[in-house]
């Protein structure tokens, strides 16, 4: 099996998991005991702080452990606005259900959703964040890159914009870290989360990157952990995975960036010869992510055959992928329903190579060929 | 160092990370993608909730699994209060502070806190359940087996009174399981918490057990994973962990009781010859529990002498001991705050041994000598 699926998770690094095995052997304390094994497993959690916080530009104090990106997201969405009076709270239409689900339920609360408009390449925008912020708003929160299309956002300018009208601004930087430079101080938002498992990392590790400045309302309480931010016992394996692998994404990032953009390059050239329609062509993107349709070729049953073939694809974000609706961001991107139903991504990562690419590629021409030829004799 | 703290975390099994490995490896895919690395891991939790499930005597439909047990709590507590209409909910004084927190934080939404009592040894007082029951009741909260004294609660008698209210019952039985039979069904309550780490499972992995004819709004809400109830990609190695942390607590319940038992008695017969104050005496208390202090001799100091002499032990609820108030849990026993501040934990688990009870022992004879000494030195 190939896996080309690397924006729904990644395999744990061997470096990563050799750091976090002692801390699934012998260093099993539990973080907030008082005696020698609390105390090492308490530094082993501090220390991938620093990491973390390094990986990013920002200070080990900004950062809030939590379980997953998906309740990063929650801890801010929720937590501020539990903070905030009531408003307006601004999102884009291509954010991920973890942002987008938690904004519209502050709609019970008082609080009014502005959805963005997106341009046909997935861009935010950026006159429509004006109007939007004319109303007044709370809370704006945009991704850095999204899941799907790997398109990226202008979030500085965002931020810019959000900050002239005191709104605090958040951004889902899950799909971003390890593929882009990402610097908390540079985007110049208050919040950012990121996340482990989509860094060579280990599931059950994520953070919210946080302007201490901002007060938020836990959505965990109990023994007060990460400031009161987040209580419940630390999962310092995970931690210490997570910190393992943001020193990893650094160093790895240029010459990952290469290798990747010249693999995608390769992929779609042929993808264009083979006349697919491949969605945010003309936005900047992450280097790994290629979204693709081929006119009339169901994107699941395409993923369920090239499964078959030993290919590992998505046909939309595995989150949602239980769901047989078109992509919400390829609608918001004006894509045909029809056409958003083709939709299929690749999303390549550290093990892929040419030769991967090229087997992949003569896959999916015979698969594709084979479906064509179906549907015109069902018709 | 021996390590006496199985309370507040406890290694994990070699079996355990054994069965956790290959998820670590090479079955990183997501349980949520739908080619192969997708459903052999959603295979592995589908296992991991049988397990779960059949260790506690529910339906594997019934298990909600979170990144810990303070999260659980947290989501029935305000899961259920967001359907409700706002009443009033009964916890005990015993409760952990992921209980305690959740239940007081209700007071802003309409609800009001009745703390039960309880008695010298920590029994919450069944008659006073009836007084509590008397206003019209929404939740019932109260821990199976408490962390600090090892106590049981009568949970099925409190839930056969909050069931003739209409009251929904939750127990928190974190400490109970791997310590004692616990049975979902027995039990008779609408939701329980269990956690992995507290059974030499891995950190990061728990479920709420629920009656699915309850209603929680999730408070971590995105992609609908766990039927809506809590959002975020699995963490599969740690949930694969849960489940064989799970079969094996329950294979070696009754031998492990038993030597845990008589490991205890060795240990008090002696913390009785000097004079020690043991809590929850008189009580039911699961195998594995000693509370105890020796008045005038502070505990956090006792701890701290304690680690530096070899031997791992805890003064209060490790989630709380960045803390130096006295253990609430003593306060509302009635213990004088002078004695709760002396209080020392000791949890047994399953690598102690006789001879490291007596070396303990030995241990804490000579620096409680030693402290005395000092302490009237000082007078």
């Amino acid at each position: 099996m190939i896996y080309l699926d690397y924006n729904a998770t990644t395999p744990l690094d061997p470096t990563v998991f050799e750091a976090m095995t002692p801390y699934l052997r012998e260093q099993y304390g539990n973080a907030s005991s008082r005696h020698g094994f609390g105390t090492a497993a308490r530094a082993a959690v501090n220390r991938a702080r620093e990491q973390v916080a390094a990986a990013v530009n920002a200070q080990p104090a900004q950062v809030v452990f939590t379980s997953g990106g998906t309740e990063a997201n929650n801890l801010f969405i929720k937590g501020a606005a539990a903070y905030l009076k009531p408003s307006q709270i601004v999102i884009s239409p291509v954010e991920h259900p973890c942002v987008a689900r938690p904004a519209h339920e502050l709609s019970r609360t008082g609080w009014k959703v502005r959805v963005l408009e997106v341009d046909g390449a997935g861009r935010i925008d950026e006159a429509d964040v004006t109007r939007a912020l004319k109303e007044p708003t709370g809370l704006v929160s945009t991704m850095l890159a999204n899941n799907e299309t790997g398109v990226v956002q202008n979030v500085a300018a965002i931020a810019e914009q959000a900050r002239a009208q005191r709104a605090w601004i958040h951004t889902d930087a899950v799909q971003a870290l390890g593929k882009m430079a990402v610097d908390f101080t540079d985007l110049n938002v208050h919040a950012m989360t990121i996340s482990a498992h989509k860094i060579y990392g280990p599931k059950g590790a994520a953070a919210l990157i946080l302007d201490k400045r901002i007060e938020l309302k836990a959505i965990i309480s109990g023994g007060g952990h990460e400031r009161g931010l987040r209580s419940g016992t630390e999962n310092v394996p995970a931690i210490v995975g997570f910190g393992a692998a943001c020193e990893l994404a650094i160093d790895r990032l240029t010459p990952l960036g290469v290798r990747l953009v010249a693999l995608r390059e390769r992929l779609e050239r042929r993808l264009r010869g083979l006349e697919a329609t491949i969605f945010g062509l003309g936005a900047e993107r992450i280097p790994n992510t290629s979204y693709f349709a081929f006119p009339g070729i169901d994107g699941e049953t395409l993923v369920v055959e090239l499964d078959r073939a030993g290919f590992a694809v998505a046909s939309g974000s595995a989150c949602s992928s239980t769901s047989t609706e078109p992509s919400p961001t390829l609608l918001a991107m004006g894509v045909d329903p029809a056409l958003a139903r083709c939709a299929v991504r690749v999303s390549l990562g550290r093990s892929n190579n040419a030769n991967q690419v090229d087997d992949f590629l003569r896959a999916l021409e015979a698969i594709v060929k084979q479906m064509k030829r179906m549907s015109s004799l069902a018709v």
